[in-house]
């Protein structure tokens, strides 16, 4: 009876739309996202995000883009994104990310190191900050 | 007259403590910084935490231990570091880090790279989070 | 038997007090939640609060005041807090202020975009910080 | 000296690459920029995104979609754009969308009422998180 | 010539108004400001948000409200903002609470301790995050 | 099937290593932490990290530096690691920071006024953030 329950009106838990449900230009997107990752399914970001097909499109064009081959490998480009995923707390990001991290080769003596150099930038963040250093001239 | 500008009470902008007027202590770990480094200078980091020579040693310490040779190579670690420090909006770190990178042979292409992909991560972290994304099966 | 089980020493998950077990001095916060929102309950936020009856009234207050009728629409006001709350990774508040936008009048297309812009914000406020901007001087 | 010195290498700090010194490529977006904002200047964003022009044209191509007509007025997706930017602490990007904001006709108490809440909400956003609060039935 | 510079459209850098320029309405803010805390100055904060009294009228109440004496000694509280402060990476909140707990007795040695402590848990919260810790039963 | 299930490849949510199960590195390191802390268990952050001792001892060795005694009491220590935790909306360390400042006498009237300093600090960074306040001369 209360409006936060009916998915119609925009409830933040929308159900992820299926293959089998979805529209023609849904469904291009979703095989796109499978034969570039030579996979057969898609996860749960793409099928949330279908709900408003402009954005699914958008987002698969930049992801495809800025994750796709280039200048830095594709473990690298997955440490990165865990690494800022950490940082801000994304559970399902850290969740996804670390599967295709793994996926990528990822060991988990990389994974510990990985997670050593988060905590560790986290905290010297903090005291960069909080002793308001001064950039050093051959910074510049 | 205002406690605020008395800097022997703790201000947060402190001056770095250059070598000559270091206490052996601290000396001794500025020698191990600059040997492990190959390097013939000291940034203010580790100069501001020298006011407090425990956690200069204790710093100095982790940042050996976790930035030295391990399963990641050098630069993947002063990436990982950056994509932190970014989006923590550290300016000392970026810009100390950034310098370790370039020193790492990264290349403006990489450094585009990293970029892009800080931005994305930081986007679609948000974008799992407004859509209370539920983690796949696959992903557990 | 350990002491972080013991709800009496401030544990952080507190069970609501329901309006049957307050206080008059509750009461009269909840009645006046309930009488500005013309709503007949009032949401654990400040059934939690309860439980240090000057918070309560000082955080309703604030609250009145800020989300009450101004030079913003009501809408517009809960599309800001929702914008916070997505970028602070709070799943309560956006479960709560997504309830609130829905009911002032929220729809699926205008949902969308707030998370498409909440996105995309956070992905240049990184980009803005990693290249190390200089404010153009028209914006000063 | 420093290989942080060397603008070839990737610093941080890039200078914007003005319109005169600009490829094609990178002028057929600034002249889409000033077009589609009918203005005749580019602000440092671009400028310095030009350093890579493919991330150049996929921003661009990005806000224009998103902060372009739609279901949200356009005053209210920069007041969005400002909760988030605040929140992050980019004072480039309060600095950019600030003026893009008064531009679109942000009056100074629309603005002291942005502000209020996006404090309010960073506010109770911890009070949520502290106190491990459990989200209504009502909301889900 | 532009919006962005004319300070009666609300750019965000207000000049702060002084004590000789103010309303009756903020003059009464600004002696209690001073009564209360012994002092014969207003530091910026009150009077950049002069520029809208009703905030600053609230903030004040809040501010002597939260501040005030209570079940934690006056030190203690700006220990915990400043906590807060270099956790958002906010340089004016760190200068004016890092003076107010140097006028509050905090010493180098204290500072330093704090400064460690906040490093330490935005690290450990990163290992938490990353390994998605599962709470302790005993915490529960 | 899939990497991700395969907690031998670095999965996020690795299971906690027992004391029964555990190496004589990884032994020692749990014993000191019972004697330090005269407590018959231990944790699961540590018994996570324990999957990569190097960590583990390297934390420890942290931890037991950071927050044994000094100039700050053990219980300050504690509400400013939970300040921190809170802003960083880290849940495991809000559970058992939480237990641990309960341990060391925190009350419900102080865990109230911890909330609430936490809350406050967080808005009013905002606000100092979001209005570009210049630091006050006099606290520099």
């Amino acid at each position: 009876m209360s409006a936060a329950v009916d998915p119609a009106r925009g409830s933040a838990s929308q159900a992820p739309i299926e293959y089998a449900d979805a529209s023609p230009e849904v469904r291009a997107v979703y095989d796109d996202i499978m034969a570039t990752r030579k996979s057969d399914w898609v996860n749960n970001y793409w099928k949330v995000l279908a709900h408003h097909p402009p954005t699914l499109r958008r987002m698969w064009a930049n992801a495809k883009e800025v994750m796709g081959p280039g200048a830095l490998d594709a473990l690298t480009k997955e440490l990165i994104y865990l690494a800022v995923s950490v940082t801000n707390a994304c559970r399902y990001c850290i969740a996804s990310h670390g599967a295709a991290a793994r996926n990528k080769g990822m060991t988990p003596e990389q994974h510990a190191e990985l997670v050593a150099i988060i905590g560790l930038a986290n905290e010297t963040n903090r005291h960069a900050v909080a002793l308001d250093l001064q950039i050093d001239d051959k910074f510049r």
